[in-house]
């Protein structure tokens, strides 16, 4: 029977995670531990500088005080599995959409970044589209961890999975995709606090990605679940070569 | 003359950033915003959930009350230069390197992500070894700027810089390198704090890299300044064609 | 049917609110409304700088991210209330008395606190002893509040109530009470982080309050209820009176 | 030569606490410690529930991260001075009044508080008027200071100092005062993000006080430096008997 450590990055009482949760629970155990709060756009923090606590909510589920998703990783793997690796790392269901280059800013990505940074399989789960059924969700996330665990992946990628927030049979199936870009520009707007004190907020004009084929956003925008795997290597190797030989000359 | 925009993820009282600001201010205007406190492990956060408030320091160095090196790039570009694209975002220099995965956790090189997310050159300065001597590693960083303003950088990229805490002349040279592997185990200490309740802490056996040729870690160990270019693209090109022949076969 | 105000500082979903809530709900219409997290320690502190956000836990019960007893007494009344007074603010159960100058660090007292302000009846709810059984010291607390509704209490007071951990027909009965005062030295802890960089930990000795007849410890340390009358006036007349001679003279 | 251990809770880096910095050097040894960050509202909050770091500003000059006045007059009295008691704790200079109830919302106060829980004379002090010029106000806190040194005050007292913002020699002199009362409302404004999410944001309607003579706000109204005498007992002792004869007949 399969292990599954499940974290996400909108909190432990977040609708998304207890959905998923529920599904994954058909097929091994769960091992439930996520931040105390939502921490939407928390990119991949880790905790280092201070001690953590963590909180019992129920059996196999549990909250850490203040903590990041990679943080949860962390303590889920080490503490409550004492460093018996589970089968899979699960992350989200995120409430909207990782696509483009934002998934740089999601502690639900970075959640499944910190399973494969320590060497085990993982999956973020997001949803795009207005007012998801996340149960309907879940179990077409369920779908998507039989496939990794019937299949399996390359060992040096982790997968970032957008689910259409359509009615399962609606689904058109999935696709394999690579990460788009977004097409919206972002502002801050200036406002005033209640004492005329200058505040700034960052914020986007309108979301949107470019429709390019085989992008993530394509995938979703024409309902498919689009599975992208992602990597941990930065290194841009075009610019590599190009540097190396214009810089170094 | 040049216009930079610098942020770093230490705080704005730091050192590296003090000691870069001298440098960079001999070649242009720079507008230092940073945050007003030690932000490490932050990774790549930005702040869409609250409204942000800026404290002037000095003329062009302004500190972000609670914001992020992300939040800094943004609130710099679009309130401080108004929208107008500075020529350079710089982001460090970080007390420590950052190789390896580790980037990922990181809060400096996020500073320089940002900038490219924004479309502007951007390189992220962080120092390795014991006791740096801030404004030696400064000169250092100055003749890589010099370099990015000489010779350019492709559009796609942004980059990754770790200067040996050496005295400038026993440096080597420059080497384009990418992103290397971390050789350290990661482990949780579990305290008690003063009322006998556990405590948790994420750390490490003991820092360390494999010294592969070519990366990052190789060429700083060996006395050379790392220059690695990354990406926005986190896709992993190799896994997403496997998959598309054992998944969707 | 009389409307009560509920908060708390050890976060909404703490036993010890749980218990209140249920006991409240038996006389009349309950509004809980909690910090999201453990606010142990934070004394009277109030949210001007920043705006709060609320999330609906369940019918009549809310919780506030990142907001404190004092902000939870305002967004009750003022916004879940439509800044209709309600008869009765309650503040807690806390986990641990609050006695002596303590009181001053005490968020559940600072609940209280808030109501008074508001100018609104306030209690705060304070369990001494280990392993309290929540639902026991919620009925004693409830035979508290049926005397406040009955018999009133002076506008400018509120009251700072302890129960002692015991089964409800072991209690000894009520009595009034003045604040006592502590007898216990605090120290400071000097630690390392992982790093080996200082770290301090604020603790005490030994928890303990002078055994003076008459104070809120003297009465739980003999199986009564504390009820300790408080006001917001913090004027040392003895003092006033004493400065007047010797500084003005 | 006096010892004075310094803190406030408007940062280090505030123009008040420098400027009180400076005049006290005159007369002594300044041990100055205060939080990294803006804690206005923050009341008594202790910090016991995780450790805390110091960063060394300057000589005898620290900043405490992520501390309260209440940790940095702990972390100044047990750590810097080694548990040797300094002649007087200040707290301060607040740019704002601190002023009838709201007092007890203010960390200046509470530093000062924190002091005479710990045994050792404290001041708070604070400016009332706009655009204070603060090394004028530190002179005129450097008075009070020197009466303190020279002709004490009650063992059981701290005291609550507010000082108009007026050049030194039109304020008319010293005036020992009690607590007054706010005479303004309160209210919540309901805001929205820019996701159109409500947010609430707890301010006043306009700031004031009742103008009754004897009271702190009538004394800095009419130019006298306020000196209130504050107590750590909150006991209402006069409904106290009221409660006596009412609840326990």
């Amino acid at each position: 029977m399969p292990v599954f450590l499940l974290t996400n990055d909108d909190g432990y009482f977040s609708e998304g995670i207890k959905a998923l949760r529920e599904e994954l629970k058909k097929l091994g155990r769960v091992i439930t531990i996520a931040p105390d709060r939502n921490l939407s756009g928390v990119g991949h923090s880790l905790t280092f500088t201070a001690p953590l606590r963590m909180r019992r909510v129920d059996d196999d589920f549990w909250t850490v005080i203040g903590g990041t998703p990679a943080d949860c990783i962390h303590l889920g793997y080490y503490v409550l599995l004492d460093g018996k690796a589970p089968d899979l790392v699960c992350s989200g269901i995120n409430e909207g959409p990782n696509l483009g280059e934002d998934i740089t800013y999601s502690g639900t990505v970075s959640g499944a970044m910190e399973g494969r940074i320590l060497g085990i399989p993982s999956v973020a789960f997001s949803v795009f589209g207005e007012n998801p059924d996340f149960k309907e969700v879940a179990r077409v996330c369920l779908d998507v961890v039989k496939m990794v665990l019937e299949k399996g992946m390359p060992e040096d990628t982790y997968l970032n999975v957008n689910v259409p927030a359509l009615p399962r049979d609606e689904i058109r199936g999935f696709m394999i995709t690579r990460q788009g870009r977004r097409a919206y520009v972002e502002k801050v707007l200036k406002l005033s606090d209640p004492a005329r004190k200058p505040l700034y907020w960052i914020t986007a004009e309108k979301f949107g990605w470019s429709l390019e084929e085989g992008t993530d956003y394509w995938a979703v925008y024409h309902g498919y679940v689009s599975i992208t795997p992602l990597q941990l290597d930065l290194t841009n190797y075009r610019a590599l070569e190009i540097l190396k030989k214009t810089w170094q000359a």
